[in-house]
């Protein structure tokens, strides 16, 4: 099977076809990731009337070397083609100085982000916040008086959702074909029904997760659930769709130039956590206004506070009790958005299968990256594109 | 059960809960039909990059009348409130002198359009046609060679299906809950799945259909899948898939203004009979192109001679001959499109429920219509809605 036979024959060849079987495996991924509307039912993230201006200011950047996985030396360019990237926008001082795309995918059409779409989420809480609408240290049953008896009534609070701190027992194990993480596609709609088991829906299985014993907001714990809680949470703080809110207050805002999506199950919950599709140019913008202090298109759409607070007041205890040091031994999590080291430097979103933001403040760099490698979870891709980075904001700044 | 109750709360209350099971019918079709990506896979008819200007002239309409069903005098705006209407535009001489939106519709938001996707769909033939790329003359099999042994491999051509000759064994009811319909909609995965019933594919399902001994080009004969056979004739013919070759050749270069998207079924195929879904505007730009004998935009986008022929050469006997002169005694159609009289009168796109494109080129008018009629066929309201067309025209022309 090439990907060269997948979905290119009306119908496609039986070995070509992508369904929910098969779409989030490579080679299947590579058509899956950007045409995940086909295969599931969508709500649209609405684009901005007046995109904010991308300027292009190219320069060659495909020489630029850094080391591979097996410690040899590769360029930019050869990175990008054995690394299973699909597109690459990067920025220097908000201009585009590379752009690159393949496997199908265009500047136009929006890919599958995975869990970027959390620090999406995390973003969107701020601008609540700032507006009053929500409150971050309120309890979860504030918001959603059902939670009761759940891992979320006991205790935890919007805070303890955005920083990925419930002392909840599920294992967030992307490969275990019967585990929670299995339990909880199967309610998003992201899998091909079993008739074997009971149909579901996400809000109705979020109310089952139970604590694991952790006191909330001791231990970085990462579960994806954790951020569909928040967005119900929105909901009932806005009286309006996941979607809208995101459209109504960030994406349009903010001058995107594509209408996003986002996957919904069969009572219409998004799957906030991992179900946005972008293009790779409006993931740049995205990551641009965080870079410049929550301004786009020539307005504050996210707060300053709010940016700052990420990025300084994470909880590096709870970080070093968690479950990810072996990515980042002295990194943090706030407000769904990771920095690499303690401190003020780097910080990023980060989803499965090689979907990245990363921006470096201190080097002028934005680097809005989407893949679809075949391991949801793979640490050496990962670190090699961790020193991609840094090489890539040392040419720009002048500094390799 | 109010419409004020549907998909409202999160999660929706059971009885306004908008599920595969009752989408369309009233009042959950309010908000289906302009909902229709959260309910199914879909795939994106890309808009135009520089849309057509649609200025406004806005004139007080509403008090225009009519006979209602009743034989009642009501003026426009209770037609549109009593009528189950969920949007309209009027254009005259291509600028909106009227738009009204309810039941949740926004100029933003695109509407189910049923049939009228047909009339998009036998327009773009006329574009393929004109570029070399379509043979209307040819038989199916040239395209679709694995048609032989069905109903369309039997000397049944291309203008055969472009003008809804085919002498097929087919029951157009919309109200069997066990006909043909039925048996279709399942197989373009409009239904929601019934365990009891094998699992097919559009594509499969059209390769079961067979004669009903007509000759081919004898009888207008209203069946929905002649559409969809065309469509896959486009596909063959492009080797694209039916929404991209919508939006490059047509919605793209007419100027469209707002992305619209088709239904897809489980392996791809486009619901090309009945699922588009467009907002107002775009439809009414549309429009705007046919009475304006194809040019869009500054461009000729649809060939004059496709227009003249549809406006001229529908077989008069053939209609007589067929199952829709109970709507139009004296009508025709050709390549999609309905004439209501013979000769070059106003011509039509129509869907069920209540969609509609009206053109009137002697009067200069176009009207875009979209609703959640509750009867798929609902003969007063249509001749309803022909006499408002009417009285709308004239008194734009002076002559009320």
């Amino acid at each position: 099977m090439t990907s060269r036979h997948i979905m290119t024959a009306f119908p496609p060849a039986a070995d070509g076809l992508v369904t929910l079987a098969n779409w989030r495996k490579h080679p299947f991924s590579e058509w899956g990731f950007r045409n995940v509307r086909e295969l599931l039912p969508t709500a649209s993230i609405a684009r901005s009337r007046e995109p904010a201006p991308l300027t292009s200011a190219l320069t060659w950047l495909e020489d630029i070397s850094f080391a591979n996985p097996r410690g040899e030396t590769v360029d930019l360019g050869e990175a990008l083609r054995t690394s299973h990237t699909d597109g690459i926008v990067v920025l220097h001082r908000g201009k585009i100085v590379s752009e690159w795309y393949t496997h199908g995918l265009t500047p136009d059409a929006p890919h599958l982000i995975f869990s970027v779409s959390k620090s999406v989420a995390g973003t969107l809480g701020g601008i609540l916040a700032d507006r009053g609408i929500l409150d971050p240290d309120s309890p979860v049953t504030r918001y959603i008086p059902e939670m009761k008896g759940s891992v979320y009534g006991d205790g935890c609070t919007v805070r303890h959702l955005l920083d990925m701190s419930v002392g909840i027992q599920f294992d967030e194990d992307y490969m275990d074909p019967h585990g929670d993480v299995m339990n909880y596609r199967r309610a998003t709609g992201w899998e091909q029904p079993d008739p074997s088991v009971p149909p579901t829906h996400l809000r109705q299985y979020l109310r089952t997760l139970r604590p694991d014993g952790t006191p909330h907001g001791h231990t970085f714990h990462y579960v994806s659930t954790n951020t569909d809680v928040l967005g119900w949470v929105y909901e009932r703080a806005c009286g309006m769709s996941y979607a809208k809110i995101l459209s109504q207050h960030l994406w349009a805002p903010m001058g995107a130039e594509h209408d996003a999506y986002i996957t919904v199950d069969s009572q219409g919950a998004a799957r906030v956590a991992g179900g946005i599709c972008a293009t790779v140019r409006d993931l740049a913008r995205f990551g641009e206004m965080m870079r410049n202090h929550g301004v786009s298109n020539g307005k504050q759409v996210v707060p300053v506070w709010w940016i700052d607070d990420i990025r300084r007041n994470g909880n590096a205890d709870a970080w070093l009790r968690g479950d990810l040091t072996k990515v980042f031994a002295n990194g943090n999590y706030r407000s769904k958005w990771y920095t690499i080291e303690h401190g003020e430097p780097p910080f990023a979103a980060i989803g499965i299968h090689g979907q990245w933001i990363y921006i470096d403040p201190a080097g002028d760099t934005v680097v809005a990256r989407v893949s679809s490698q075949p391991l949801p979870m793979d640490l050496d891709l990962d670190m090699m594109w961790l020193r991609g980075y840094r090489a890539i904001a040392a040419r720009l700044n002048g500094k390799d």
